[in-house]
């Protein structure tokens, strides 16, 4: 069974619920979603990257700006216009009014422009401003690839330097982003987490049967963020009451501030309202892929954790009822004859589980295959994907998979990046994958279409502009990664 | 809590637990194993590995040649000598008396000889003949390094065109090498599968109590590979009663040999002895890590789902008892008001716990760090390792358990391999990692000592030459590939 079916059933939601966050403006169907996504992606999230800046890089999704708005356009068009000329006066005067990634219609940035004319000034400016070095145009080039192309070779020097110049040149998918220190050497301390528990600074935010409870972000895009309560406000009857558990400490000194989440029943749910009214729980797909990504990483270790907690509520081994223990990293058989009392079981702790995912790039490596789900929204594409099975290593998984729903053999897999995907606990591996055959026989039974698309199509579909609406998943999921991945990496090859 | 302490108690039985195959020359200890080991990796497994060809590569681990022989001594310096020489007629003549992959006292194979004085033909003939190109001497080169070290360039191409020349160059660690093609499309066919258990062309392997029922392998070194039996030999009866998983089928046409792993109690396993009176049912851990490497493959596939079957008897979400469905591949909850029939839950799949492994290297790139748990045999070192946690990304988790473990910081983390350890279903994903720091405060409640090696000292260890006897783990387990791998790698860096 592929992952698709198991647990990107999730996706559905897209297109059939309404997103629960009510408000004017954010009414849930999936291409308002998609538009929540747009906005989210190009107003940026460089706060919440800077603050966990030395845990990696995280990519963003830029789409073509609306340009319905009559006075921004034009000052958009100025600054693109100013980069172009080299005109570093007006670029300063403008970088308060505009958005420093703004695209113009075919998906250029200032950078880009900049890049296209040599104007290594600024170049070096817009990167000091802290504009995206990494964004891709329509056709899916770097401002980095513009200068090679025109032989600009200081200003490809600038952009290189910059890319090498980060800490460690590392893809952070969404979802991975959690700035909290497990602290897991505490878990077993159990006076110790009583003690954090009843600490004023210490941090709560709370889920009722798993649905996050939320708040629209301060940011001008309509993102959200957790309500956070301390234990004056949710009362130590609640924690007893709900499901507690430890994420962690805000860095790696035992003194600073602790993060809890709790877990309630329906019947204790005002609780939340009481002191946040406009606050609500949220269904958590696809609202989560909205939230602040560090708050994102958050929502990921507490619902992977607290899903875990509720579905297995009894041994396996022997069928009698568990106590929560270790913070709520551990479940306990209160059956002390049972033998997962005995040594060390896996039963007892949370379950990850392993999935591939991958850019299947055809032997000439000029197309690259994506599949649809009959359960995709109309006109998504995305990558091939399932779960690993007992005794298979990464690649062969990867292998096994596309042979089982496409037909074509895969020879060499090369690993890009990883992802969690809390719904409930999912590991995404993402991987390239390079075919050895490009013959198609897709199982109708786990897809209703697979082909090969050309790197341009993709590139069209990447930047919301293909001829036919055709588009892929949003940039908050790896599958988009691995194809802009793709996308970037082969513009050398044309 | 790291990996270590939940499954690499395993490794424990190394030193505790006698074989249970007994048979004269081959006593339990681990020093005994750990010739096995090298027994098994000397003469290497061409046979098996060229059946897989089509899947990857293995690695071979070499250990310096036993001298106590007399006339095969002699044999083996003349080949080493006429290497060297070119003297292509003498090699010829001893190819077939000697083992191709001998090595000197400093670890040095025939191709390395011919590549230190250019003796390029000799190069191609001991390529042609299979003799493995990534074998690395004492100093941990390979005859590619050796030869450019030397700057005979015709040899270096002629070596590194072989390298290149496989269909793709990929590491296939152990318990990987499993042959059968899953055919998960076969699991929910009752009657199907049904039909092949009463067919008489389909394999069954036994175990009784999760321990497989193993015979010596015909090959000369002391290697394992399972009893194969039909239906005829086990009875309808016994399949009955025991548990029975699909494994595959020998190729991807459905009309290729099926294979079941049947699992039995105690009281029925005289059935083994009874066709193969030489058989044992083997503890696993060892003995598994020193078989035909296609057979240890289908051994992890069956040990892992088997060891499932037999913890997750009861459904976690209602504790009521459950049924094996899909060939072994799901456990479905009596209870029809259970929600976990209700939607597709992972509750009733086979568990794969992911874990990361990682070889940390020092911030100037010379050392390497390698730690002891306290149940590890004397004198052996490994890299570290520790399960992922939900919510977690890979290259978080590798970062995480190393600050945890030794107090290093590690900046970039690069993939590469993966394995599965079926002791029950572990995933280990193999890493390397650079340190951003290099000052050590080791966790002492989770390692005995964790150092920093030199690359020089590391080389003696894989050899097998350390002045101390210091050592690490065997060509089976992945730290050994990934330890080997920086070895080769670092090279270029001295």
């Amino acid at each position: 069974m592929t992952l698709f079916s198991r647990t990107l059933r999730c996706q559905a939601a897209f297109r059939r619920f309404p997103v629960e966050l009510s408000s004017p403006g954010a009414p849930g169907t999936f291409n308002n979603i998609r538009k929540l996504s747009q906005t989210f992606s190009r107003t940026s999230c460089r706060a919440p990257v800077e603050a966990v800046a030395v845990r990696g890089k995280m990519n963003n999704n830029n789409y073509p700006l609306d340009y319905s708005r009559g006075g921004i356009k034009e000052f958009n068009q100025r600054f693109l216009d100013s980069a172009a000329r080299g005109d570093l006066a007006e670029i300063s005067g403008l970088l308060g009014a505009v958005d420093i990634n703004v695209k113009s219609e075919r998906g250029w940035t200032a950078l880009m422009f900049a890049a296209r004319n040599g104007q290594t000034h600024v170049i070096s400016i817009l990167i000091e401003r802290g504009c995206d070095v990494n964004c891709l145009n329509a056709s899916g080039q770097t401002a980095l690839e513009i200068a090679r192309f025109w032989n600009h070779s200081e200003a490809a020097s600038v952009l290189s330097q910059h890319k090498q110049g980060v800490e460690f040149d590392q893809i952070h998918n969404y979802f991975s982003l959690n700035p909290l220190y497990r602290a897991s050497e505490m878990r077993k301390d159990t006076a110790g987490l009583q003690a954090a528990k009843n600490n004023m600074s210490t941090k709560f935010v709370l889920f009722s049967d798993q649905k996050p409870f939320l708040l629209r972000s301060e940011e001008p895009s309509r993102k959200y963020k957790f309500a956070v309560f301390n234990i004056n406000q949710l009362g130590t009857e609640l924690l007893e009451r709900g499901t507690v558990i430890f994420l962690g400490l805000e860095t790696w000194d035992p003194d600073s501030n602790a993060w809890f989440a709790v877990d309630i029943k329906e019947e204790l749910s005002d609780i939340g309202p009481k002191f946040f009214p406009e606050g609500k729980y949220a269904t958590p797909f696809p609202v989560t892929m909205q939230m602040e990504p560090t708050q994102a990483g958050i929502f990921a270790e507490a619902h992977s954790v607290l899903c875990w907690l509720d579905k297995y509520k009894f041994c396996s081994t022997c069928g009698s009822a568990t106590k929560i223990a270790e913070g709520g990293y551990k479940r306990v058989c209160q059956n002390w004859e049972c033998s997962s009392n005995k040594g060390v079981q896996n039963t007892c702790y949370p379950r990850v589980d392993p999935s591939l995912i991958m850019l299947v790039v055809s032997p000439d490596k000029k197309d690259c295959l994506l599949g649809r789900q009959k359960r995709f929204p109309p006109k998504m594409y995305s990558c091939l994907a399932g779960f690993m099975e007992p005794g298979e290593c990464l690649e062969d998984t990867c292998r096994r998979e596309v042979e089982e729903e496409s037909g074509i053999k895969v020879g060499r897999v090369d690993y890009h990046s990883s992802q969690p995907w809390p719904f409930p606990a999912v590991l995404m591996l993402g991987c390239i994958a390079y075919a050895r055959t490009s013959a198609l026989k897709v199982d109708t039974s786990e897809l209703e279409e697979a082909r090969w698309f050309s790197r341009a199509e993709v590139a069209q579909m990447l930047a919301g502009q293909h001829p036919h609406g055709l588009y892929v998943p949003p940039g908050e999921a790896i599958a988009h990664q691995l194809i802009k991945s793709w996308v970037a990496s082969s513009f050398s090859n044309l």
